[in-house]
């Protein structure tokens, strides 16, 4: 068998010495005569895994001390609603900035829902026509409500290829006091995070962490201890916290694998390392698409580095590139169905050689047919 | 490398020829170069499995052409809240059984939840002093509201061993109009089931389906048609049936498996094959615990065929039954935590030479304990 260069948006392509390993373990974990999956989520055996993933994880982003980590099920499109459940309260405003399709889902959702807040739109870069998303709204340009309980923001538009690079972007522009709650399901750690400038980071498993099923979040201590009672159970920020993530039997397998990944992501270095290899990857490939044929529209301060969405001169062309790139060996590098186009997924399980490979496949296309 | 007899109750063991499968295929699925967890849920690969996966389990379940089946996440405690938030509405009553630990959570969660209708008690088995729950209701003491929505029951109780055998109990008791959910997460796939006497089922994967982290939900169109706007949209019933289980990324990875067990169920015989296997497991080893110094409390009427609690003369002998038969290769024999004592969970997955050396130990204690 030959593995493919795997360019998906999410589930992604996992780093194959983590697949490797679970492989091996698939039907005896550590010589237990079970594997993982098998085994009790209460047990001395899985209660080991959970402990190793999360100390792993708050190594890796440096969590404080004083947030918890929660290893929940539903994906970040359950947060959506999780989110004003447990942090809306009569009259406070849930605020949240639209850049780019999915932080327009979590407001839509959010709207959708019969809540006892308010919901309140503090800005909106949608442009019209298409390209919608490609610029991130100048902070000065942000309207809180007065009674906003926290802005909900996308860290990375895993669609559009608009990511916020600087974790002390709003600073100054937002009172000290409005949590800030970040989807970050496509860039976490892909770089170093400064928790504490956020008071929620959430973030769905399958792009940088493991299999889908696997939703992860980091919560201040205090917005924990203040949820309300309005979620249900499982999604309830204060009530997961006190069961240690065990209100319900988990999704211990893919906890297990995040375990894996978290590890391997120790041993390249962390994510300062991450970092340094993920900006030089994308950087290679924005440089290509600029001063070519192809055309990636996001403004270059916030182009994503794990998203890069790009155009050819013409629909067919696109269609016949998609074609062309699977019969050599490349998989899932069309873009979301609601934008079209092409779009390149590197995360950190993709290598610098896949990016390179890409870049000539690129430049082979477009002599072609360019 | 050599596999033990496990006996817990969830997650629990898989058949060995199905982690077989998926261990072959983990880094490359059919020779596509990827592992299925590595892979769109929108793209063709992953569309194959899901939908192989639904019409095997169509098939095994002889699901009626008016239900949907639904492959969510969150477990079956996150229908506690799904079922009132999808189905109550204002003016009408959501109405429950409690014949044990399972289904009195279901009861209590919703009760717990801000919810427009109201939440009443139809019946409780509970007994004082323990153990609590060894009996189903005697179908003329249950009382509905008149302004039922639904009666929430338990189809087996995991941690009680009360399991309900027939789907034809309640007939003649409940009027016709009343739609019955079962939460049937440890005995769905474990007998043939007449999916029509029910207007709900619902399932957490990880005893006979396959890891944690996937609930299948089996719903009349109409209740579905029908679901209010208050659930969040990944548990809406209506929201996830148009969009066919994937309004958000689904538990890719568990449906796989859940196909391959479908699948390996198929090639056992299927569902009325699995219930005279599971019937003569069950009756053996009720068989070796009457009438020894193992005691189980359940009316013999419905003792589960799935869980098997059972208790020793004293909690001393309990606590040494446990470590011996760890050290002889059994695993997961301890009784939940809450009724303490022994618990052998004896899914589709457990042979019945599983359940034979389980025997042999038992009575090879007893002879030198007893």
């Amino acid at each position: 068998m030959s593995r493919i260069w795997n360019f998906s948006a999410g589930p992604a392509a996992l780093p194959e010495v983590v697949l490797q390993q679970a492989k091996e373990e698939l039907l005896d974990w550590r010589g237990i005569g079970a594997g993982i999956m098998e085994v009790n989520h209460r047990g001395r055996h899985f209660i080991e895994v959970i402990k190793e993933t999360e100390a792993d994880l708050r190594e890796l982003l440096a969590i404080p001390e004083h947030y918890r980590t929660l290893f929940l099920q539903g994906g970040a499109t359950l947060q959506f609603s999780a989110i004003p459940l447990n942090l809306l309260v009569e009259g406070r405003s849930a605020d949240y900035l639209i850049t780019g399709a999915w932080s327009k889902k979590a407001f839509t959702e959010a709207a959708r829902l019969p809540l006892t807040g308010k919901i309140h739109l503090a800005a909106n870069t949608e442009d019209k026509p298409a390209p919608a998303f490609t610029r991130l709204p100048e902070p000065e340009n942000i309207v809180l409500d007065e009674k906003a309980a926290y802005l909900h923001l996308c860290g990375n538009e895993t669609i559009d290829g608009v990511e916020i690079h600087d974790d002390a972007w709003l600073d100054g522009v937002l009172s000290s006091d409005v949590p800030i709650i970040a989807d970050m399901s496509s860039n976490i750690l892909s770089r170093p995070l400064d928790v504490a400038r956020y008071g929620l980071i959430y973030a769905g498993a399958q792009k940088n962490i493991g299999p889908s099923g696997l939703t992860i979040v980091i919560i201040r201590e205090d917005l924990c201890e203040g949820a309300t009672g309005n979620a249900p159970a499982p999604i309830s920020y204060r009530i997961q916290a006190e069961n240690g993530s065990m209100l319900n039997t988990p999704a211990t397998f893919a906890i297990y694998l995040a375990g894996l990944v978290f590890r391997w992501l120790k041993e390249q270095g962390g994510l300062a390392r991450m970092a340094e290899i993920n900006r030089a990857k994308a950087a290679k490939l924005y440089a290509a698409i600029d001063g070519s044929f192809y055309r990636n529209h996001v403004a270059p301060p916030c182009r994503s580095n794990m998203n890069v969405p790009f155009n050819l001169p013409t629909p067919e062309l696109e269609a016949e590139f998609v074609r062309e790139s699977e019969a050599a060996g490349f998989m899932g590098l069309i873009g979301h169905k609601s934008v079209g186009g092409i779009r390149a997924s590197i995360y950190n399980a993709m290598p610098t050689e896949g990016v390179e490979a890409l870049i000539l496949f690129m430049a082979d296309f477009m002599r072609r047919r360019g």
